[in-house]
């Protein structure tokens, strides 16, 4: 199997929830960038299990341990290196490899449309399904309850957005922005789905509304997302991902027998009602990524900072 | 730039719109295979403009040359190389490389649920659009029709469909087979968003409802779209591209100039009102060329054919 | 930079000589292979320092723990993690990056030639150079221990060789197997030259001499080394590496300075007279990574075990 | 098979000797470089069979066309696509397969030492073995000439140099400067080792001897070939390959038949009495590739111009 993403920015994942560790190396960081360990933990923490009612109660410590490639705080150009034990690997009481065949996670998430710049970005983390908008956020937040309550899970729509990005990352023809940005977001577990900018919403409108127009150096629409041609235009960079119900329920299920035939299961255990408070955060990990080794592979190319 | 799609079949791509040929070369096809050119030329007849009154008038001859690879109709395991000179490079009447950076193109064609297992696939190319609903077909085409007609274009979504591909092909981290498809398929202009099986249509649904039965054999219903945790599940693999609006239309447009300020422009030229009928079968190819890759991954994983 | 090995089998390091560990993430293992860390355990030891008087004294314990990939001694087919801890990272007094620039390392190890079939192996781990013959073994050890005596260092040739590679194994162009075992070799620090089969000393004879002749199934010479064209041919696969003199020496030394001047320095410390005893298990690990991922890519083109 | 060198500058080889063409797709190439056809040309001429009475005496035309990537002498970023037509691809008399697997040339080329910056370079091109030594090139004809008479052939080393490569191109631990060079010479048929400066005359050498001093910002020696640790360290990089002797000669010899026995052979044909003089072009080729692939990847790293 392949465990790598990225071209330039090589990202590399191993390990399995009923081993010893799990952990990450991280290769193409250029050397003298910051790197604070306590930063990375704090994602970890947002990907935690155990965080609010709304997510699965199993508590584990996501303790990450830095291995290689910073020095003092700051990168070295070599291979960074982070490993986060399995505290309770023993005692785990479902079989681990199914877990890693049939990730099932969900949701529902506001579907903030993009373009909206006056958005309350703080107000992300003040509330456990992250939403800027408050009052969207405890309508989503009854939706999960109420789907925990019957034993059974919500799918939702995680967005991310990236600013600051100059126009002139990515390629034309193969290693696109946005094909990268499908690539990374279909890599999360329990996603199906991947869009830019203006995305599905577009099919059913016409040209002429959908041009984004350029005045006085500012994009008045964004439905192109951020990125033209496989090429970051300049604008926000606007990914919207679908993800599915969680597979895993309490509720009474149909499912096959090896022999052929059927039989009714209840799953035990706690599980999430919906997974997209804990992909928040990978899909702002799977973003940074992408723009990263598009940036190395920009610099490349014209030899500069950009 | 990057030029190549794939792993272990990797297809790269060359040639500029006015430059005197275009031209692929495909590596890692094992040998043994037959591959026949007039099968390949009637795949670029399909793609090609000029087809019917829903695409654009420009004609093209799109002939494809094999220049490697192939003896006697058998793939050598060698580099297999196509070219297709570009016949008018010279006499084209706007500037190449704005298309290259600018790729904009639209249609309506009809989003069949997946699942649906009595269609006509022959169907698909009796109508301009390539809907394998006739009667959805002549909306479509009526929808495409009004839009050309009013100088403007519209948008749309393709599904593409692979039957017949066994459970195990794909990687459960990295190299997912869903992951892949999102790249491949976001790699064609002018698509904004991609979605596998269920999709976002899956969002506000319940994870009892969206979880595929197996019943003898057989998925009653197919949201994970023949693709679970990353790799083939045994259904058919369904997968959708939302394709933008074209951008290229003959309806006047603000456009910003360079030195800051605004005017109105009107593209001149026969462009295409729906792009989507040319994108049928460029998304087959990618969903073939990932397909590809991913069967060559798993025969080195199993040693045998799978 | 770049830290991963291989296209199928794909080795990533990490970690610096300073920091709290090194490790390696082994991915593209397929599922069912057995692995036994003790076996590891043991070629780390082959590695290690301080084994005989002719290496330097420096102590490590090189304990190697296996953090994923591996169930009850067996292949998961998901990625093996490695991690080796630095025990004495702090208390090391030389600057270890000079280290990871200035890889210096040397040896005498007597040149088999290729193709030599009664040799006798067993012999190779009961002498500190790790050569099969004795009686030259016993040479090399004077030679070492008297540039030992003199604080300076020597050079050598180590050869490995590869038994039971079927014919069939590389790629005719570029993914060539003599091509991969060259980019190997030379990743091993301080090495300047690798050769295949008759090598460099093929350069003063004639075709006539060097045409390897195949009676009843078998080479009667082996100048290719086993690899012809790029691709394994049934015969042994025989590859040397020149190792150059080590670095540090203590013999007094002229240096530059930052100013730009000149001055004399003689390194403290306690270094190898010779590396090549050292490289051999590294050699034998390159030459069994290279022959992985061409076993692998073999696979994936046959689709059956070869 | 894979038929690609290189990360960030990539070139894949397509095409068969008893095809229709031949081809190679160059991608990554920085827009804005200018890119001559002529000077294209002038290499294929150089590597071209027939020219002196010490290569083979076939005649083919090589003639270079440039399909995409160039735009009126000046790359574009796109691919650069060239094509080589097989003239007389029908009327070969030999079967082209068995030359793709057999390769097999040979020569005598003078080993000039490194290191040696009085050379005259322009000399090289004067006389039909390239070497800027002309009376070991009178010597090194006579030779080849010698084994051509008795219908053989003689095998030899290339030497070749880049000067002006700066300090810091290359990774450390994996895509190391020297690994690279030996993947990129080893790739060239007929090629059996590869040496970077000092190579395997350092092996018999102490440490106290080869390691080079800097004084006054230059080397005193060049044991190193201008690569440290798998970066370049400023000075000359020299590489020197082994060829050995053409496989394909005209004196009979001993062969195996399909059911197991034994015959005598003539092959029949002009073959090359001596490869070396063709190898000098493909093995700088190969020498510019590597570090052009260095180079960006260094771009990457420092985003500015090293």
């Amino acid at each position: 199997m392949s465990s790598t993403f990225g071209r330039l920015f090589r990202v590399t994942t191993f390990g399995e929830s009923h081993g010893p560790a799990v952990g990450v190396v991280v290769d193409g960081m250029p050397p003298g960038v910051a790197v604070e360990i306590a930063a990375i933990q704090r994602e970890l923490d947002r990907r935690r299990p155990g965080q609010s009612a709304l997510t699965t109660q199993r508590q584990e410590a996501d303790q990450a341990e830095l291995l290689s490639g910073v020095f003092e705080g700051v990168s070295l150009g070599t291979p960074i290196a982070i490993l986060v034990r399995n505290t309770d690997a023993k005692s785990k009481d479902y079989d681990a490899l199914k877990d890693v065949f049939r990730p099932g996670h969900a949701d529902y998430v506001y579907f903030e449309k993009y373009g909206v710049s006056a958005r309350d970005w703080d107000e992300v983390e003040k509330n456990p399904v992250r939403c800027p908008d408050r009052a969207a956020a405890a309508l989503m937040a009854a939706v999960i309850e109420h789907a925990r309550d019957e034993k059974d899970s919500v799918g939702g729509v995680v967005e991310v957005v990236a600013s600051g990005v100059p126009a002139g990352w990515g390629d034309p023809t193969m290693a696109k922005l946005d094909a990268q940005l499908g690539e990374a977001m279909l890599s999360i577990p329990a996603t199906k789905g991947v869009e830019i900018g203006g995305g599905f919403g577009m099919v059913a409108k016409r040209g002429s509304e959908t041009n984004d127009v350029l005045r006085e150096g500012r994009y008045l629409t964004n439905f192109a997302g951020g990125v033209s041609g496989g090429i970051s235009n300049g604008a926000e960079i606007v990914v919207r991902v679908a993800v599915r119900p969680a597979t895993s329920i309490g509720k009474p299920q149909t499912a096959a027998t090896r022999e052929g035939g059927s039989t009714t299961i209840e799953i035990q255990g706690r599980h999430d009602p919906c997974i997209c408070p804990r992909v928040v955060p990978v899909a702002e990990s799977m973003l940074a990524i992408t723009l990263m080794d598009a940036w190395l592979r920009q610099r490349a190319v014209r030899g500069r900072e950009k």
